[in-house]
């Protein structure tokens, strides 16, 4: 069994981004600019935004955080996109989800200029992406496919099961592993009213599983040799660490690893990549300025 | 076994519509009003779109048919469009595909107005779908889903294996059956890439096969009870006819049919859903505006 290191690979991603960067700039060309908008005080926001900074400094981007309090106007937050779409010197940004309710999200995803969407959440990209044109790719599912990648796992003609229909995860990893430029597999997508959902992994070539269940797929779901992707990251509570909980993925690793030819551990797996693919994307969107 | 009329369905379909429109229509509303662009001269083209006028005519709309020449240049075609996009008297409008090779399909999809794009084709109604927002869904995957619901086929945990990948029948159908609000069905996409295909059609509730292989699907490759829809119109060559030519399905029909609980014929099954739904997608379109 080999435990797929998405913090190395991460590290490893980042730092040829860093030289491709100082290339760009070497040769006269612009620095790449990420910024986020923050509004309120969402702890977990707060630690994503912080690592994107740090990831952009990592790669040698500019970045620029815009903090909001949480009784920010609607009206006011999309006059701020509407800021960061006219702003030439911003090649990409991110408005940090969620946002408090007096918003309407998908108003404000639909605000982003797509050419500077590096989350790919505007529906235009959603649909480039699906119809298999150029677009940016949401970074969770990019970044699966790039450790898939990484790691020469054989994805063509195999059969990937997917746990979970989210609009972020498994509906967009479902389209890249089904595209011939993408994964080119056959591909299963499972969910909360699947029945046949234990039956389905026990044949899967490839598991990837996000449906926020801790420990869900269990040892006796995987078929020998299986490669498992755990993208569940639930907070349960444990009394022998000092923050109170621990991140427990979606698969029963202790039981599940044996069994695979490789696995992502929960931290340390996908996490790390999708920070990374995000920088990938707001470099792809430099680059295409 | 029973067979799923498409045909018969189509018509009360449209007449549902036309009652829609009359009322409208006595309450002081517009009278939905579909374009279609037909350029070249092409037999099937031709056909298809003399159909989408006559479908108008019975849904009681109006309809405008503008063709042109196969040296239309792409600036003039694109001209064209904005003159659609800004004629406030169409409620929604079509570019017939193919388009001559000296055109980009891609470039002319997205110069259509998304709230005019009745076709479902831009990648914003593709991927408002895809999120489940509401958005113009096209019209054979629309109307696969209608037939189903019509036929009270019950989709929601059941195994539903469909046959091809293509950006306006397999990729559409896979999100449909999978979405909570649509099939709600443990989905698989197989595809020429998939050695597990036939397999996984054994152990289908639901076959839809849009793969464009004449009589692909065998009778050792459909569970007893099984329901299967055929999405596949290929021309094959038939002296009996008088054309010279039938239509061929993706199903080898006669061996499948009497496993099936339900089954579409070709042609007769989907195909006349799907100027059907094209038709509603325009009265949405009329209501909206």
């Amino acid at each position: 069994m080999t435990l797929i290191d998405g913090k190395a690979t991460a590290a490893t991603i980042k730092a040829e981004i860093k030289q491709e960067v100082e290339r760009i700039v070497a040769a006269g060309g612009k620095r790449p600019h990420l910024a986020a908008i923050l509004v309120g005080h969402d702890g977990g926001s707060e630690t994503y935004v912080n690592n994107k900074v740090r990831a952009c400094e990592e790669c040698g981007f500019r970045s620029t955080l815009l903090r909001f309090e949480d009784d920010l106007s609607e009206a006011a937050l999309l006059a701020e996109v509407d800021k960061l779409n006219a702003n030439e010197d911003i090649d990409g940004f991110i408005v940090q989800l969620p946002l408090p309710r007096h918003i309407d999200e998908q108003k404000v995803i639909e605000a982003i200029d797509p050419k500077k969407d590096v989350d790919g959440f505007h529906p235009i990209n959603v649909g480039r992406m699906a119809i298999g044109l150029p677009a940016f790719i949401s970074a969770t599912p990019k970044g699966i496919l790039e450790l898939l990648r990484r790691y020469q796992v054989k994805t063509s003609g195999k059969k990937c099961v997917i746990l979970g229909r989210s609009n972020i995860v498994g509906k967009p990893m479902a389209q890249l592993m089904l595209q011939k430029s993408g994964g080119d597999a056959t591909v299963v997508v499972c969910h909360s009213h699947s029945p046949q959902l234990a039956e389905e992994c026990r044949s899967a070539d490839i598991i990837i599983a996000a449906i926020g269940q801790p420990a869900f797929v269990k040892a006796d779901m995987v078929k020998p040799g299986a490669v498992v992707i755990d993208v569940g990251t639930t907070r349960v509570p444990d009394a022998s660490r000092a923050r109170g909980f621990r991140l427990q993925g979606d698969v029963d690793f202790e039981t599940v690893a044996p069994k695979c030819s490789l696995i992502t551990p929960v931290p340390g797996g996908v996490g790390p990549m999708t920070i990374c693919m995000l920088m990938q994307n707001t470099l792809e969107a430099a680059k295409r300025l």
